[in-house]
This record gives C-alpha cells, sequence and structure tokens, in this order.
C-alpha cells in the first residue's frame, strides 16, 4: 500500500534537484570554503550562489541572509542576538517552541516579554498588541504563519501599529511556515529580521537562514572563526547550504498555491460530506496558508487516530512535530479557547504542493473507513 | 590533472556509504523524528542507532551523546553550557577560533579565563597549569589534537593534575582533528566533554557531536522543541546524523592510521631530500597526530607557494582553513615561538587516511618543480 504523507508542516522529502545538490557538494565539491585552493574556491562559490537564491526568493540583498543550522537556530539568533542591550519584548501565546523557549530563558535572565493572546482564528487583537507597545519595545516577534493551525497574522496593520507605537522596536518574523506557502517579501513586509527553514520547503534538514536587514544590529550566539560575516562561525554546511539554494529556486508559483489550496478543500469536503461531525480549527477556509488544515473528529481521541491513520498509511500529525512526543494537547490549540472535547480530537493535516487530488482523495476514503470503524468500536466500550 | 587533496584537517569528502545513507535519509526515510507516524519511527531509530555507532567510537553511553550542527556549536555548548555558573576557566593560547572566541565572549561578560602558553611542539607546561588550578576553576578546555601542527596533549597527565589541584573543576576537550586519528575513548580520558565533527573525518558537514558525561551540568545555548533531551533543539538533521553514524564506522584502524603516518614521513623526506631548506614546525616526527604535517619553506611566501600548488593541482592550507582568509600569520604558529621567515612561509599538509604512496610521492614531485621555478622567480627578483 503506497503512504499519502500528509504531514508537510513537519518536513517534507527534498526535490530530486535538491538531493542531486547536496550529493555533488558532499563528494566531488566538497572544498571547505574558507580554503584558498580550488576546491574551497568553488564551495565558496556555490555557498554565493546559494546566498542570492535565497535572498531572491524573498526580495533580499545576499549581504542579508546568513545560513544557519535549521529554523530553530535562525530564531533563537534573532532573538537572542537581537535583545543583548535589555528592553522589553513582545510575542505572541502560540509561536513555535523556538521562538517560545527563546523568550522564556530570556525572561528567566530578567528581561520582560509579553504574550499576547488570539482570537479564535489564531489571530492577536491589534488593541492588545497597542496596548503593551512602547519606547521600551525592542523587539516584536510574530510568526507570519502560524506551524499548526495556518493562520497569517494581518502583518501589514501590525507592523504599522508597531512603528507608530514603538518606532525604535525592531521586527522579527518567523517565517518557516510561509516560505513557498504565501507571497514573501521583505521588502513589502518591511520587517528587521526573517527565519527560514530549508526542510519544510523541500530543501535538506540541518540548514536555514536568517534575513537580517541590519546585520551589524546582531548579536552572534555561536563564537568561531568567523564564517557568515563573523554572524554565524562554523564550517559552512555546503551541502545543506546548496540544497536550500536549489530548493528556493523551486518554490511553487501562484498557480501552484491556488491548486494546493484547492486540493486541501477538496480534501475538507470529502470528509465533512462522509462524515458532518468533523470540525475546522482555526482560520475559514479563504484564510490560512493554504498547505495547514486543522481538524477535529470530536469523540475520537487524536492519538488514537492518528495512529489508525498511519497503519493505514496516512501519516498526520497531532499539533507540531515538535510537540506531539508531549502528552498534553497543543498549547497552540488551547488558546485559541476550543472546548475539551475538541482539543482531544485534534489533528493537523499538511499537504505537499505536489499532492495529487487523487491522492488526497485516497486519503479521505482510507480515514473515513478508519474512523467508522474506530466508531463502532468506542460505541461498544 | 589529477589533483591531491593535501588539506584533509580542512574539512573531507563522504565515504561512499555515508553519500547513500545521507541520500536516503533525504528522500525515502525523510521522516521528522518527532512525528508519530511510521515515517517519523523510522527517521527516529536511525538517530537511535546513529548515536549508538557514534557513542561507540569513543566508549561512551549513547545516553551522553548530542548531536549539535558541528564542531563549533558543540565547543559553544559546552564551554558556554558548562560555564553559566561562573568560575575561572583555563585554555591555551593555541585552541582553535571556536574554543578562544567563545572564552572571549565569557571574558566579555566579566568570567576569568587563564590562557596558557606552549612550547615549539605545542604543548603546554604542566607547571603552568599547576599554577593557574585551584578550587575556583570551573573549567578546563584543552584540545586533544591542535588542527594547524597535529600536537597531541599529554591528556593524562594534564587531567591527573587537574583533579588533584581543581577537584570540582570540569575538563572539556575539543576532539575534532583526533577522532578517526589516534585512539580515542572517553573511559581511558577521564574528561567531563568532548567534541566531535563529522566532516573532519569523512561525514557530513553540518553535523557534529558532543559528548558529556552529566548531561545534566549543561545549560543549552539553542531553545525550542526540547529534542536531543532538551539539550540542543530543532529539528533533528536526521540525513547528517546518519552519515556520522555510518562514518563512525568507518574510521581507519590501528593499520591504517600506522600506514598513514608512514606515508606522511615518506612525504616530509621526499622534499627533504629535493630541498634541505624545508622546516619542519611542531612535534618531531613520531609524535602528534598521524595526518597533519606543518612545513616552512624559508624565504618563499606561504600565499604564493600555495596558489601556485592549486595550479598544479596540489591543495593544502596555510594555516588552518579557518584563518586561511585572515592576512595575519597564524596565531597558532606564533605561539610556538617561530622566526618571522619561518612563519611566513609555513604551510599545513594534512592527509585523508586512504592517500597512497604514489599519491604523495607525485605531489612532492609537483611542488617540487613548483618551488624550483619560484626559487628562479624569487632571485631574479
Amino acid at each position: 500500500m503506497e503512504y499519502i504523507y500528509l504531514d508537510a508542516a513537519s518536513t517534507t522529502p527534498v526535490r530530486e534537484e535538491v538531493a542531486e545538490a547536496v550529493n555533488r557538494m558532499m563528494t566531488e565539491e566538497f572544498g571547505n570554503p574558507s580554503s584558498l585552493h580550488c576546491l574551497g574556491v568553488k564551495a565558496e562559490k556555490e555557498v554565493k550562489l546559494a546566498r542570492a537564491r535565497v535572498a531572491e526568493s524573498i526580495g533580499a540583498h545576499p549581504s542579508q541572509i546568513f545560513f544557519t543550522s535549521g529554523g530553530t537556530e535562525a530564531n533563537n539568533l534573532a532573538i537572542q542576538g537581537l535583545t543583548r542591550t535589555r528592553g522589553t519584548s513582545i510575542t505572541t501565546k502560540i509561536e513555535h517552541p523556538s521562538v517560545l523557549e527563546t523568550f522564556n530563558s530570556l525572561e528567566r535572565q530578567g528581561q520582560k516579554v509579553n504574550y499576547l493572546g488570539v482570537d479564535s482564528g489564531g489571530k492577536i487583537d491589534l488593541d492588545e498588541l497597542k496596548k503593551v507597545l512602547g519606547p521600551e519595545t525592542r523587539l516584536v516577534s510574530l510568526a507570519l504563519v502560524n506551524n499548526e493551525i495556518g493562520t497569517i497574522q494581518p502583518m501589514e496593520e501590525v507592523i504599522k501599529n508597531i512603528r507608530e507605537k514603538a518606532p525604535k522596536a525592531l521586527i522579527h518574523t518567523d517565517a518557516v511556515q510561509a516560505w513557498g506557502k504565501i507571497p514573501l517579501s521583505v521588502q513589502k513586509l518591511q520587517v528587521d529580521s526573517l527565519t527560514l527553514s530549508a526542510h519544510k520547503s523541500r530543501g535538506p534538514k540541518g540548514v536555514g537562514a536568517l534575513y537580517i536587514k541590519k546585520p551589524e544590529l546582531l548579536q552572534p550566539v555561536l563564537q568561531g572563526g568567523g564564517q557568515e560575516e563573523g554572524v554565524r562561525s562554523g564550517t559552512e554546511n555546503t551541502p545543506g547550504i546548496a540544497g536550500m539554494g536549489v530548493a528556493a529556486t523551486l518554490l511553487p508559483g501562484e498557480e501552484g498555491l491556488r491548486a494546493l489550496r484547492e486540493t486541501r478543500e477538496d480534501f475538507f469536503q470529502g470528509i465533512k460530506e462522509k462524515w458532518p461531525g468533523v470540525v475546522r480549527i482555526g482560520p475559514e477556509s479563504g484564510e490560512g496558508a493554504p498547505h495547514i488544515l486543522s481538524l477535529s473528529f470530536p469523540g475520537l481521541p487524536a492519538q488514537v487516530l492518528l495512529q489508525a491513520f498511519s497503519e493505514q498509511g496516512v501519516f498526520v500529525s497531532a499539533g507540531s512535530a515538535c510537540s506531539s512526543r508531549n502528552k498534553e494537547t497543543s498549547y497552540v490549540l488551547q488558546n485559541l479557547g476550543l472546548e475539551k472535547e475538541i482539543l482531544e480530537s485534534a489533528l493537523r493535516f499538511s499537504f505537499l504542493e505536489d499532492i495529487k487530488l487523487e491522492q488526497s482523495r485516497e486519503a479521505v476514503k482510507r480515514m473515513i473507513r478508519v474512523i467508522k470503524r474506530l466508531e463502532k468500536v468506542m460505541g461498544n466500550v
């Protein structure tokens, strides 16, 4: 039985062209970019090319792109690296752990952090934001696309408010779930820093990037040989970086994203038709990022469903991958004000951009079979 | 013309089996180890296997191995992560930048660090060490094998002294240039933490590991999803980790290392025969790690030699790769008390363990041709 992968927000398989680039950089062009001989120079050129490609994908200048070991390191670097001079920070209660935990650690070191609540769709309240903004605000960090429910924050309005009420504040956005999923331009967003991760968008694991408008503001987290203009020391992960560069050139365009959204809606309608009890969590159908769908199956425990789906070759998540080993229900979903019954039966479905309609429909079929069988079993208990 | 790679201390090409593992984990078994479905479980198993393999290669328990993005991060994690409670630290003046710069940053934060000098062979003076050791010593960090000249510190004696004079001190060793180059056992060494890097030993770039005897002593540097038992957050770089695991099983044995040392000595003798002016820097022939040879060609500038060798397909370094873009002469060599003339003409030759005698002899031929030609040109100036 062929499996159907509906966990693309956790990680993705690399594209063939990416695998080729990684392989070439591991074997033939394996030089250290810091080496001055031919092999080193070639490796350096590949890093430069990848930097230009990633920059272009978000409308940045290559000198504003710094490669890291992934999204977690990029978020840590931005938040730790921009708050060394103290001041108050603002974020939301539904950020990725690499943002939340970094702020928690700053709090333990004596810094003040405000955590904004969200509505049932996952959006922050602009009035609440305005209340906590002030001249002492150093950093505001907000995910562009939430990783569990796909909410897109209204960044234009948010940023307008921040610039008005706290002109000295820096704005960071975690765009890990946005890269290749919604139009993304740092020119348009006007953020000060932005996090990307390769493996969420068909690139390799172990590599990410931080865009930073003014690199001189950043204090490095990792000290060493001064690679990446001193922002991020350590021998460059040239296979990963080249792979991320290739992935940047293969991100889906507008049409692909529209098709992705349509497939997702078809999937949802397919389930709803056969099992009307299903509850959609987070953004409405037209809103949110096109690849994420959060659904609840009241009466059926999420973990049981997940395992039963997996046995039928349908791979999904309960909340995010990061938190799935955690037995508690997702803090993101808790913050949406959902009832316990909904919370305990919530699953995240996330789609690769090249999923075919027959695959998603086959997934619906298998899932409905599982659900009906489970209902019987549960009913008999 | 086939090139001859004599820069193995900068980086190495991955072994075929490593490339296969990386490729498999990027494409077929691409799951996120935190995902609970089959693909996630498989990925988790691969990480577990790699952890066991790396642990076995240094005589550690798998629960003491934490994967990082490389040697730089592992050194930062050990040094930053073990010194949060303050106290004085001790290191040497010839450590890798990822150690030195991390200590420099601790100094800027108000901590006290002693930097030990070394003799002309690169070894520290035990009496100097004893003088700075005391009850306030928190951390002693010492590279097992120096990356530029190959010096092996007399760790047994060093550690005996530390345990006597500073029983509460923790001992960290940067073993990046030791892994697969000299016998390595944490049981025998009795250090508290130890850094490994995959790409220096035929594994992939972008992955390394920190051995830590008592993980509970460590404060994480990167905050987030709590992967690696909370020591190192971020989606696991499963291709890199699996690749490092495979590399750990392919490290050369005693016989391979003896052959490597013999090839190096044959190389040195070959040069000396044709150009007796060559000066050996650092450890004597029988001493030091088997893969590194530091030589000076008085009268011929290192950068000119390096470029001319590269044109003839012989790839070497001036100092370490990390510092090669730095125009100053190597701080490691400066600390050996060498004359300016020797310093300015110093090159590092470092050998892959599977280099063939005919390759190293061919390199000697090409180099001697270059040297004789350069001598003429320089003489005519």
